[in-house]
């Protein structure tokens, strides 16, 4: 297709109508449409059910070394899964505490802790005007959760290395700069891998504040869309080397592996971060859900059975991401109004329109009868200063509904890119 | 029997020698017993073997009002398990949030948002000598949490009404005093349920500390062991005649209804303590286990439901009361040495020996293979300030082994108190 950027006025205000007359048609279909969530179709559900039969009495409830799962007891989880995320993160199972269902919640738990206990230095909620490192777009509720604990957010930009590591490098000389959120594998919502670069400049970090924590949110570690996926580099080998192991604090769970609403979650650090982080779970919590965590192990015994899992979940899930892939090449390549990633894996694609078009497309797609993720959640605050990124999630509509959504989205794109060049 | 203290030194001497024999003679058996766990026997945890057969494909895993338990969201429960602990608590469901595994970490979650965000005055951070009441003897987990955050624990002596009102009145006019603890039926360690005009007080409390909370932790509320059991008077109810209905948090869980490491837990309050609880949970959790709601409220769908499995678990559990009980009886009664309580429910008895032999019952019956409960562990700090109390949980062992750890808990009792008196 012809860029907009080489057309004439006259030749942006035919294509202008032609995408208008193309909108208005979309209107009157009354399309009920979302975009919006991250979350699994109920056929990616439905591998799972047979989940919910174990344990049971014939199985028994005790765990390998004779923990019963039905009683009190064991707060950082029960060994089978333990070494399950040990296989998954590549750590050792010394570095592994499995939790309840959300690792979200174990991310909240840390920096509620680093607020009222500090990781070896005073509480943060000492340290008047403390920040965090926000990679952007990255993922709404990390952001959420150091806004909520009154930190300033500092934007970092990202491509497809992850973070700007020179950045990332001059901000944390800054001794009230207390972490950095990152989502390192099929990164929410670029879809990108931190490149081996990155992943050792973030080992060889040396920042001013000594309770600094790297919170490497490994949420898409086996999410692999194709049989070739991504490879990240392991974070804690390469903090291993230079010493620098205590800063990194890793999180994983089995919300896309197994079931949103009833996973389980796990966290990983070095032994003097976690035994930090047990000093204080000891008050906190006297055991997990045991059961679910045998009940995860029996249906997914090791990183064999998980990979197995996954290539499921991707046959359906990969056609979805296709789907929207194909629209957008289809009508919107060659304008050079909106630039889109294609990811190996993870569970969002993102694109980014003309600057200043982000929000009117979300109010052409609403109009038409399709709700995004809000414009701007990618970016801490809520707020694009480009007004330009969209997160899309194909994961829980239909295929047939997918590329409605697609085709609704770039019709908007193109109606939004008209109105400015107009 | 005759009371010790009527006795002449040569008598006491001639007890000694026969009560040391007997103690000898229980050494040689080489027991190995356990009455220090306050957890159910796997006869009692076999009675919600069934629980884990639900949900199921056949079932299907949506609530009554289609929520999909499986996926994502829902921070505050399903309906249905809300309407169940509404009930259970007698309470108004739009006051319950139902949550995970542990009533324990909702506690501890809500003293720590306590310190870093408030509950209307400023961070209890902020206040140097934050103090919490401890109505003693209490239950441990309790008391460490508000240690680990820093608060002195002013120990509220009890009595079979509660705690001493007259104390805890005069106490929260220090507005550095923060909350207060209590297991307000069938109480850990002394079984004993507030009596109706403590509650009253209780709802008449007119703190000098706007953010005071009662944290009541009703965990025993269905843990009858006789048909009749103790009637609480509901604080909610008398909170509103008098307008304080913002200062109590309540807490309950089927820890003990069905599993302890897999049940549900659940949280009450006013809406606007309620609301700055959710102003918190909105980013520390993005759902419950769902399943294990829908799982328990198929299986135990109303308070009609959990009260058929209370009687089975009282079957289960009130023999093994009344063993520890008749032991005393026999060896201890009329000798002026200890004094016990008789509880209606809950999971606890709670001894009292001569003044300074607590410690060294412990050491006795240590010795003679009875593991107890730490001794100390029921004050705050550890420290029973009369070493004095010792907390029975008879539910773990078997009705056998129940029996010989109480004569053996009786004879040590005898021991040590002669060694003082001789």
């Amino acid at each position: 297709m012809i860029s907009y950027k080489s057309m004439t006025n006259e030749e942006l205000k035919r294509e202008f109508n032609t995408v208008k007359a193309e909108y208005e048609n979309i209107k009157t279909l009354n399309l009920s449409l979302d975009m919006s969530r991250g979350k699994p179709g109920s056929d990616n559900l439905d591998l799972s059910n047979d989940m919910l039969l174990f344990p049971n009495k014939e199985s028994g409830f005790l765990t390998e070394n004779g923990t019963e799962t039905r009683n009190y007891g064991g707060p950082y989880g029960i060994d089978e899964a333990r070494r399950l995320f040990a296989e998954i993160l590549e750590m050792p199972e010394e570095t592994v505490i499995v939790g309840g269902n959300a690792s979200l919640t174990l991310m909240f738990d840390v920096i509620a802790q680093g607020m009222y206990k500090g990781f070896g230095d005073k509480p943060w909620i000492f340290e008047e005007k403390r920040k965090f490192l926000c990679p952007a777009p990255g993922y709404d509720r990390h952001f959420a959760i150091t806004e909520y604990f009154g930190f300033e957010l500092i934007t970092i930009p990202t491509d497809e290395n992850g973070p700007d590591m020179d950045m990332v490098e001059e901000y944390v000389k800054d001794s009230t700069v207390k972490g950095i959120w990152c989502v390192p594998k099929y990164s929410n919502p670029n879809g990108t891998t931190f490149s081996d670069e990155t992943v050792r400049r973030f080992a060889n970090l040396k920042p001013a504040a000594k309770d600094f924590r790297i919170m490497w949110d490994n949420a898409y570690v086996v999410h692999d869309l194709y049989d070739e996926g991504d490879k990240l580099l392991n974070l804690y080998d390469e903090c291993l080397k230079v010493g620098s192991q205590d800063m990194p604090i890793f999180f994983a769970s089995t919300s896309k592996v197994t079931l949103p609403g009833a996973g389980i979650s796990c966290m990983a650090a070095s032994p003097k971060t976690l035994e930090m982080i047990k000093n204080r779970m000891k008050y906190q919590v006297i055991g997990p859900d045991k059961i679910n965590h045998l009940r995860h192990t029996m249906f997914l015994p090791d990183l064999k059975a998980v990979k197995e899992q996954m290539k499921k979940h991707a046959e359906i899930i990969r056609p979805k991401f296709e789907a929207v892939l194909d629209e957008f090449d289809a009508n919107l390549s060659g304008l050079e109004i909106a630039r889109w990633t294609k990811p190996n894996g993870g569970y969002f694609i993102s694109l980014n329109v003309m600057e200043g078009c982000a929000k009117r497309v979300g109010e052409l797609c609403k109009e038409a009868g399709l709700v995004l993720t809000n414009v701007g959640a990618t970016y801490p605050y809520g707020k694009d200063p480009y007004d330009s990124n969209i997160r899309i999630a194909p994961t829980y509509p239909s295929i047939e509904d997918i590329g409605k959504a697609a085709k609704v989205l770039s019709v908007a794109v193109r109606y939004a890119a008209l109105e400015k060049l107009v």
